[in-house]
């Protein structure tokens, strides 16, 4: 293996950036020529692409999005992008592929890579913490970290103004960043897509807090759950209390990394072209019980299950 | 004068528990009592008030909302509620009125500190800096930050996902909020609802720039001027690009304030003793050219002009 | 067991006051009555200690420190000292203690626990991350989050004004944020207790680069491995280029806690209490590959190795 | 006036980088072509000078430090150093000049621009906020909410651990920062060049307050007036109580600039390039009385009084 090539799919997660830099000069002490590929697959598709060397991403390890963009691409599904993609390859005398990205990058990834007998390695990257069979992903923690503190200064205007607040935050299909932020962030209540949520039960307990002198409450809801608007709608109607909604959208996927999302990043570019090397291809990489570990791709783009109930009953007691 | 109350009303601004701890030591460091009203006018309606010692005002210099809580009353302009709110200042013996808040505050202030002879001076807190005469009001700044650091953070994946982002700040009357931000957010455009907008010119703008490359474009929108959404699906419709939307919402009340909010809430605090020390009323305080300065509430209550045009100008030559 | 009690000693660390949040009200929810004891085993000598309620922890979640304080107790690991602290312990019907904190914490419930048969289990807060068997302790994330922060600023300067910074951060004995800091912020170089450091190789390392137009550097260097005027001053002499120092010190205890040191104290909090009500003594909880682990007090005061070397080899190529 | 310079010097400010991207954007909006000279006046003497255009200034809004470096340079006070400058001046056609530094430097430009008869308008930045008859420079906002930061966070440990910590900041003549910190932080103690200060009374108002209950403290002090360790140590002597320190140093010199660093940047680049097509010279621009405003570079340089008591006064007074 002389030269791979490394891209960035699907929505940009803080921290991408800070892989870039680790894939790129831990593959050139490790004797490869690193190619950038602009915009994903649209990229390799396009041949757009340039060689990377140490000073290309100087100064990246901090900042948020990724250098090289990101799109979505329908073409690369078709058979006749994915050939396109396969000349840029070819022609460019790419060896392997590490894609940094989540479930839909890792899916075309493992058919690209089969299909072409093209080594591809990924590295987990997902502000929604979606992985099958990867605990943290690159990206999760900073994303955690924005809405706390978006919720830690909704708290105050809560509070003040004694109202009751549901706050969307992002997870289409998972529920992490709604748990996590709500424990983390005192919240009353949180409503997830993995889990069954009743609205009636909550509102008894609004309805029964104020009673008691209990004013304010802020229920954290995941995008894939529903929308804040018909949770807050409902809430008045049952209630009789006035309602706000935040919907914290994209600004949980920008902002510098924190140390975590970095230090994470940073080890999983050395292991995917460690791996690479070791001529390993079709999995996944991210931290697992504490370490840096890998799944398959057939694993990693599975349903992810989340322990929602013991999470959602330890929140319940502690507000 | 021996004894003082001190309230806050209209919606919380960062600042306003710094200008409340203020307004107790410096009255205490003049022999005075202060009392904390609760909630407002609703407050005062309904005697619930108490003592406030040095003590009682321990801590939250730093800390966002306000302890005294705040709250819209209706009834407060309504003869009957003024009379019980009169009721509670002479079974109470205060002598004079703090009033932490913006417009509709001092226009009740007004009101009642007129018709019950009632010394009332005003204390400018409110994030959308929208006070007639008045420089800059408490909590301003740090919304302008929290403002500022979402856009900073948006902007990362404008660049990454090269797209249209449409972000809607707080402001219902105002463009101020979104006008700085703008500017400090290098944002390439921004409606307000104190100028005419033409939306034909910026996707003219848009499409243009595609053309030479710019890819990604962000509009920031005050409240009062539309809603992002509306502004999204109509640059969507003229330019045929992807856009999104946030809408920044209640996070811009809250949090920490910013050194340049607690050291003009302290200052006010102090200020506003001493107007009533000094047997003034009817006046509002806040930042006057680059000092401490005061208005009457007349003035405080006009509308705010804004020079949205030598700003807008600036903006679209630095972008 | 009915009743149990719960400490902070040692340094403080962030997420402490998420902690006993979580062991006030996780106990209650267990139908336990929960005391807390002030500044740590001086106040079990003393007999400064209260019962907790729902209400008295509410707002801490998010708030650095600890309500409980803490201090160092020198009567403590005196015979009398520990016996005054048992008569509270047998006059307060305490059934079991909960002790927030690292090392010497650990050190002293080991022998108070034996010595008088009284349940002990330790919740592992440190910033320094160096409690033996655990992965992760409470406050950690928070310090390197803010050590970073910091980091980051320097940089900036460092690059602007082409200057060699040595900037020190916490660890006595570890070298855990040092080596975890200069990682995730790109730092040229680092010097930690664990690890022979060969100054004249960096010297020449700089010197070398300055040749080829690299100007600036940044040398973390934690507190335990030297001072950072010192190395300062040697790299001066040695290479003739100016050299500047940061001693970040107790900025790195405070600050609200990150989502992950809130998320670890609320976990174990609960786990704390789990432990007692099964019966367990002597054991300190953390994280541990990825989920609530444990470790007997024995082991968890042991002197904590880190993969020092793999650590730096990495750092080395990507800097 | 056909091609300006624009050059940073002195220490760098937090929204320098933002001043430079409007000189440039703005210049180049009125027909200007400008040159970004690096590493301040070393840059002219030397040449090394570009012309910066519209996407040389991109993405730099929001980043500390400065693009164009800056340094100290002694050659430039000799009578050869600039002559030799001149020549720099004179080969690249300069018309004019745009000096974004502090005292130091509107002090050398003032001497250059009179010898050589060119055009110099300064535009003040400088963390310190020294610049006389000048009310906010660049960079003082965003330096006093890093410190104010770094205050709040060991205000935690302060508290938990009942502390007397010595604050050191940035502030060679001024005790600017340290004033405003001080009052914003609620710390108990402020020492500055410009007032006198007796430690005798501080220590015995520390006694007393140990005696009523109040055991933490937090004394700020400017760099100029001494060290932290110096202090710290000696009111342990006289109290009896153990000390902390911490010297905030460098870290306040970083970061993204604040909104209000970055608008005043972005004012001040406009203003400082229509001075100079206005045929203006030997003037520093600032805010003055919370406008865009100028002072002539001799009154700029001359020592600036602060109203240090009446400060120090209410500090004390809400502490």
């Amino acid at each position: 293996m002389k030269k791979i090539a490394v891209l960035t799919t699907g929505g940009d997660a803080p921290g991408m950036n800070t892989a870039i830099r680790s894939v790129v000069r831990y593959g050139i002490s490790q004797k490869l020529e690193v190619a950038g590929v602009f915009r994903g697959w649209w990229g390799l598709i396009n041949e757009e692409l340039k060689i990377l060397n140490h000073r290309s991403v100087s100064g990246i390890i901090s900042q948020g999005g990724t250098i090289l963009k990101t799109a979505r691409c329908a073409e690369f599904r078709t058979r006749e992008g994915m050939e396109r993609a396969y000349e840029t390859v070819k022609k460019n005398n790419i060896d392997g592929l590490v894609v940094i990205g989540g479930n839909g990058s890792f899916s075309a990834a493992l058919e690209f890579g089969k299909k072409f007998n093209l080594p591809c390695v990924g590295i987990a990257a997902s502000i929604d913490n979606d992985i099958n069979g990867i605990d943290a992903t690159i990206g999760t923690d900073t994303a955690v970290n924005t809405a706390l503190d978006a919720i830690d200064k909704i708290r105050d205007t809560a509070t003040s103004m004694e109202r009751i607040f549901v706050v969307e935050v992002m997870g289409r299909a998972s529920g992490f960043i709604a748990l996590t932020v709500a424990l983390a962030g005192g919240c009353e209540d949180v409503i997830i897509p993995e889990r069954k949520f009743d609205l009636n039960l909550v509102c008894h307990d609004i309805v029964h807090g104020n009673l008691i002198g209990k004013m304010s409450w802020i229920i954290v809801i995941a995008e894939g759950a529903g929308q804040a608007e018909d949770i807050a709608r409902q809430v008045t109607e049952m209630t009789g209390l006035e309602t706000r909604t935040v919907v914290l959208g994209h600004v949980q996927r920008g902002g510098r990394p924190t140390a975590f999302s970095r230090g994470l990043a940073l080890n999983l570019g050395k292991a995917a072209v460690d791996r690479l090397l070791e001529g390993k291809t079709g999995i996944a990489l991210g931290m697992i019980a504490g370490r840096i570990g890998e799944v398959d791709f057939e694993t990693a783009i599975q349903n992810k299950a989340l322990d929602a109930d013991s999470f959602y009953q330890l929140n319940k007691i502690l507000t």
